[in-house]
């Protein structure tokens, strides 16, 4: 019963086994390889984006900060959520690699409005000189609670942004998710929808550690190349990062493992409701559920595992609600699904 | 009626003529003259921090930025109010000082209270090595918003602060206006409240560029020179800087003229009072008040200048209501503050 | 007749296998599994270290610029050689890391000496504030162009570190390498030489992609956490970083690789001797050699890969004397170092 | 007798008097008063340029940082001569403006050589992506060693840069002395001799601390004020940095005062030969002279106060052979640069 995070599963055979066939003979390092040059067509193919500069890196931080730090100068600000990973979650990196830049928090529900953006735009940049210069807004889909934009959220966004001339990153660590929730292609749901660079990630849905950032205007291609390196994110033994990209793709393999992971969830969420208040809408392939702190122990003790989003298993009162986030990943089998569900009926 | 700035008057004539007076002769560059020495022992006996490291800068972005960055390190964040100078005023420079720090903001009104700086604080480092670690504490006397802090406000604020072992830095830009108003002294206002380093601010009160960073455990000294320095803030010609900082203290001009510029605002708010609402407690130089816009509108085309903290002169609705600040210097004059008052009593 | 780079081969099978043994089942992320835990112990032991910090990175850069930065203050210097590969092939990556930090050069050859060292060292820090603080001192052990310090050597230039109280980095990419040509142990050319944090590299050695960075003194391991989770190179799914290690340290495969790499290397000098000028004193798996243009172009023509480190390869003296590099993995065949051998023989 | 820096002596009595001229009722602060205009006026016609952006700053570091930071990404690098006031005396500014960029060292003599600065170049950006890139050449007139280019070796170096399409930065704290020795024009010994961007320097030359940045092609303007800003040098009260601009303008001030600095070395030189080795070639304001040991003791026991600039006071040998160096500002009297002749040639 491990719904601690979608990065605690193994990865999916099929990702083992190209690491396996990739691993013949002497290729080019840095990604001068034939497999990372095919990866990167399959990529834009599969964007429908001929024009597109596309890399790969290993983590999503260094994929967000990277990207976030190509369009944003040290002196402006990127727009985002408080609960945005890149504002809670990385340990000031987007700051680092921007070299000293801003991020200022649109506030409100996890789910940032069109109202809320345009607001907090407007709130910049109204004493020249003296404040910071508005930068990117960047979004997450799915959301760190789990919540999906609709592709007329993610329209009605980046159009804000297109107001002020405001480039828009898509922090897309479970963007197969959103996509498969969406029923969209990813270029409607990126290129199409207004974004100018996306994550799509891959270490969170069956691969072992492989982030491709696809920047729609090739523009920055170079810059995004010198940022890497100099971010130590250049892996001399590219093919590895390519080849796990490439069994994702086959056979859409990203699709197969996102439905699975939501399907998983879904299962969840039908089995827990009625028994358990859920927090967010879960389409994607995380449920926030609330828990008092009696049945948390007992759900712990019999082996399941996840985080508590709020609240603490150590307290005074047994009965206090606390708020607990289940990850599903592709790999998580009916049988713990069952059984956690059980557990909770059973209070 | 210049109610613009407090840096908009004139310097006061003792600091010119202790430029003059400096003018003479040949004396070691980058602060090694004897008048800097001296200055820096004065400002220690002001303090009554014998042990105290104290340094100069010539402007108040590179006091609070280089402060900042000499105790908090990139992976930390310091905790200020969204109004504070270093989040909406400053264009970055903690950032950028910090090499990519960031700026959690307190929630709440213009002066931070202690519970929501406990609640923030306790917000930050719940995700171990993933979310920034925790810096220092930075609070501005007088805010941004012309309000004050009483010695029990800075005592229950520092109070916090150090039971998470948290440094506080104060921005003082306006610390002799907070004095006068308190009637306290430096000491009482600093270390005495748990203030680790503290901007005695010189610029904003009739000097003509001039900051002191007073540290008060000197154990940073040193590296605070060393990032003065790699600022491009540490001065050739220092004794200029050294000789207004001079003149301050001499028959506590420092108090003089804060004491008339907060006596200026008072009697300002003593004019306006029934005219027009205040929009803060004034009990230092600056004075934030209602004004529809066809007033605004008025005032403008008479003469006075002072700048609007909410609305805009151009607009559909001449009753709408707007707020602008008012800062008085020292060298204001009663004519020009009865003028005014006289044209808002007109309406 | 791969001889390009030591990241050039397929990584070695016993690391791919651990790679599918790790592949099991649901573990924490971000290095928080058993793995990684027994991984690290296992290094301490290799080290004979029981209190250093050990940390796990994917790539070269990330494992030398994140260490330098924990041990070098933006203000300061580091001290390396002009060919070192923190100053010529990373891109500014130690600069970023460091906040804008400095490399300065330690004349001569590529071998730094410890009158250099010291003479450069002494050229620093004579201008107090105004000139950049003296930092680590980095050396790179097999140096970039192939050559070894002797354990007598390591010692000489770290206590001349010492005798400034300056930190000791070692660039270990080949440090497999280098142990196997001295016949010591990774404490004799560690600690024991002086050194305070040294990257066991092994990404060049048959791995797919991770370095350990060892701390000797604990003291700082938490402050390269920070750094390593804000530069985006804390892996999630940790336990393959950890299970290639693993596989590293089985059996010693570390050496066994390092050795026939080595035992590579000299094959291929032994059959250049007296048909090619070999440059560089070749006792770990790097040869530079001297080839005439038109030997260079057959030679690349019947599929030999290797850089030149001097000259280029279109030129209008077929004569003129051009310095390749050939690098040898573990995984070069005898065959293709008998084949190459005989193509330079044949001229 | 006082040869330390030409920040030693006191600012010309017309700067002062323009400070206090300046000290007139209320103006806008941040450089929106009329008076900075005025100045930036008077600048772009000293330039005949009328299209450059001109911003004053106060401190030379501060110029020549920021400027660099404006024409140099952080994954670039500057090239300089080893001398270079950025390289050794700004205490890693440059980088840390330039947000980790680097400095190559243009190898050779004090003044750097058209030769020397292609092979440098060249040297750089030959490992694609892994190395720094290629940035802007910085020079100094007058250098740090005294010596001057002339307008032909000015048009020689920025050619080279110009084939790399490189933008050229002049360091120009003694800009004025340098003019005033080559007998040219501001534009002569800038844009048209290929300079992007000049440091038109103040402090070194009378003023109490104010420095021009002018930058031909003013695409860059904004950014560089937000750079500026973040680096907390935009002044409130600019009017203060305005007018001792505007002082050094009138009558040409600054010619008058470099000329006098200029014929004061002048004289100086004339005294020594014979007397005393001259070890640059002392054009501007400088004299480097080498002076045994036992006489420098002697000359500073009688009060002559100068920076040695090879060896120490301190020594076993009295007959060692040191080099001082001599900086003659416009104050020095005659009276003692004939006292420290004659007693040097009293030996």
């Amino acid at each position: 019963m491990y719904f601690a995070s979608d990065n605690a599963g193994p990865l999916h055979p099929k990702a083992l086994e190209a690491l396996t066939r990739a691993n013949e003979g002497y290729v080019p390092g840095y990604g001068g390889d034939d497999l990372t040059a095919r990866v990167q067509d399959r990529i834009r193919d599969l964007f429908e984006a001929p024009d597109a500069a596309v890399y790969l890196v290993a983590t999503g931080t260094a994929a967000n900060s990277i990207a976030l730090a190509n369009y944003c100068q040290p002196f402006q600000t990127v727009f985002c959520t408080p609960l945005a990973h890149i504002n809670v979650d990385e340990c000031n990196a987007p700051e680092f690699y921007m070299g000293g830049g801003k991020l200022t928090l649109v506030p409100g529900s996890d789910r940032m409005t069109p109202d809320a953006l345009r607001a907090t735009i407007e709130g910049e940049e109204v004493r020249g000189v003296h404040g910071p210069q508005r930068g990117p807004v960047s979004i997450t889909q799915i959301t760190e609670y789990g919540n999906l934009y609709s592709l007329e959220d993610l329209h009605a966004l980046t159009a804000v942004a297109k107001d002020y001339n405001l480039p828009v990153h898509l922090d897309g660590a479970r963007f197969a998710n959103a996509c498969m929730a969406l029923g969209c292609t990813p270029a409607e749901m990126s290129w199409k929808a207004g974004v100018d660079v996306a994550v799509f990630g891959g270490t969170k849905n069956g691969l072992m550690g492989v982030e491709a950032v696809v920047m729609f205007d090739p523009d920055k291609a170079w810059e995004f190349e010198l940022r890497r390196k100099r971010g130590g994110h250049l892996f001399s033994k590219h093919r590895y990062l390519a080849a796990q990209m490439d069994a994702y793709l086959d056979d859409n393999l990203w699709m197969t493992l996102a439905q699975q992971s939501n399907a998983n969830a879904a299962h969840l969420v039908e089995g827990l409701t009625g028994a358990a208040t859920i927090r967010n809408e879960p389409k994607g392939n995380m449920v926030f559920f609330d828990v008092p702190r009696h049945l948390h122990q007992k759900l712990q003790a019999a082996g399941a595992m996840y985080y508590l989003w709020e609240g603490t298993f150590e307290g005074d009162d047994p009965n206090e609600m606390l708020t607990g986030r289940l990850v599903c990943d592709w790999s998580i089998s009916q049988d713990n699904i069952d059984k956690f569900i059980s557990l909770v009926k059973a209070g």
